[in-house]
């Protein structure tokens, strides 16, 4: 199978070295609005064919793997599907799916189209980041899979099996609600800690470089590429403010207790979101 | 030398279990007011004599060393002056300085007495979270140091650098603005953002065991010990009051951007927060 990515960072490169490892690919070509990020996934072996036209690199290709900023996927979509042959297929990977899936909802081709979302990454981004076992016994969730062609659907979800990747099905609104709160709102709570602390640093009141590695977990995140999440929080805009809200409510909610001298309170704060253990090992 | 553990937990627990790897003990005693506590060190190998006695301890051994709360170390620590013999050391390892240095200034045994704090902790507690190499290439903070004998001190730092830790000192108030920015936040935010999240579930919309790498690192923090930071926050309530406000303003910034869809103005908030990447590897 041949597969042209779109986009070869840390999601689509490290999609087609783990395609490799499982010999799933004949050939893997690139396609990228940056010629030196091809350039750069030729080297390290993400690809070996680079196209500078997307509709020859469409053309060539069996699937398509959209691994970009989701609002890019939203304005390439249609017009990929409008191109297809009938046994070729698309697949995003973007981190928001329902507006995705209304671009595309009353395309004719739009059974060719797969909208999934690996649920893995790191902080760092671009060919550089990747490496071959990012989603080993990791989560693919694929969203109105009805709207799907059911082979091309199984030959995907046959694909992420063989790379050790479990696979859910789930609506594309229900995909949104849950991932602003276990993903987007874990990346605005980093980006708006290192803000506050880089100010306080300026200010000379804070030495970052004696920052243990409880900071450094809760502001890793803040590292990501601003390119792929600013169209993440735009896309997933109510969902996103509605966790932002009841986040902001319990961190104010904290320093009303902490203001009041309330002791029992701040335990009992304290306790209910230890209960997190449960799920976090 | 003959070192007491108040408190044999994660922090004191390991520097037992350190200070023994490295041959730098001869005997570890244990007091708790948890027996349970100290048949599991003993069993761990943390200690090798238990004190049900506070006053009994303290005078068997050279070093006194505090892991504790640090409200528990504040009521503690006169007492354990008041009956401390010249040739004894007390060190305290809190996370806030200010009011524990405070307790003691005027004590006529405050030379005996070192403020430590070393930098590394994880977000589990109790004897069987400690390891011996928890403070390897970590930092030990000392403050008001000119107040302590120097001789004791040399010791310290001597035994501290055995342990290949670095000593950095500090004045009390620097050190509390500093922890509540680059500690105390961070483990706000978990514990917020672990409450908002729980409810969430609660209410049948999250799926938490969907959840990736990226909502763990940013909760981790929520499952450390209430005990211990309940205290602490309580304790350096203004400099935490004041860390904590910066970062509110910053979320609400964040907040209003998103509602307002300011793309520019979310790209800037995210490149400023992206900053970080510089002292966080």
């Amino acid at each position: 199978m041949k597969v042209l990515f779109v986009g070869t960072g840390l999601i689509g490169g490290s999609f087609s070295l783990a395609m490799q490892k499982h010999g799933l690919l004949t050939e893997a070509g690139g396609y990228s609005r940056k010629m030196s990020n091809l350039d750069r996934s030729k080297e390290l072996g993400i690809i070996s064919v680079a196209f500078d036209n997307l509709e020859e690199g469409v053309k060539w290709a069996d699937w398509i793997i959209l691994s970009i900023p989701v609002d890019v996927i939203d304005r390439m979509l249609p017009g990929i599907l409008d191109i297809i042959r009938e046994e070729q297929v698309i697949i995003d990977f973007g981190s928001t799916k329902g507006k995705i899936c209304a671009s595309v909802r009353n395309h004719e081709a739009r059974a060719r189209f797969i909208a999934a979302h690996p649920i893995a990454g790191t902080e760092y981004s671009g060919p550089d980041a990747a490496f071959p076992d990012l989603f080993t016994e990791k989560l693919m969730i694929v969203c109105e899979e009805a709207q799907t062609n059911q082979a091309a659907l199984k030959q995907f979800e046959q694909v992420c099996k063989t790379l050790q990747m479990n696979v859910e099905q789930m609506g594309a609104e229900a995909h949104d609600r849950h991932l602003a709160y276990i993903s987007h709102l874990s990346h605005i709570t980093s980006y708006a800690l290192s803000n506050a602390v880089l100010q306080k640093e300026k200010d000379g009141h804070v030495l970052l470089d004696l920052a243990g590695s409880g900071f450094e977990s809760t502001v890793r995140l803040a590292k990501s590429s601003p390119e792929m999440w600013g169209p993440i929080f735009m896309e997933n805009k109510q969902m996103v403010l509605e966790a932002l809200d009841s986040f902001l409510d319990y961190s104010t909610q904290f320093r009303e207790l902490l203001n009041a001298d309330d002791q029992e309170g701040i335990l009992q704060f304290l306790e209910e979101g230890r209960k997190i253990k449960r799920v976090i090992k």
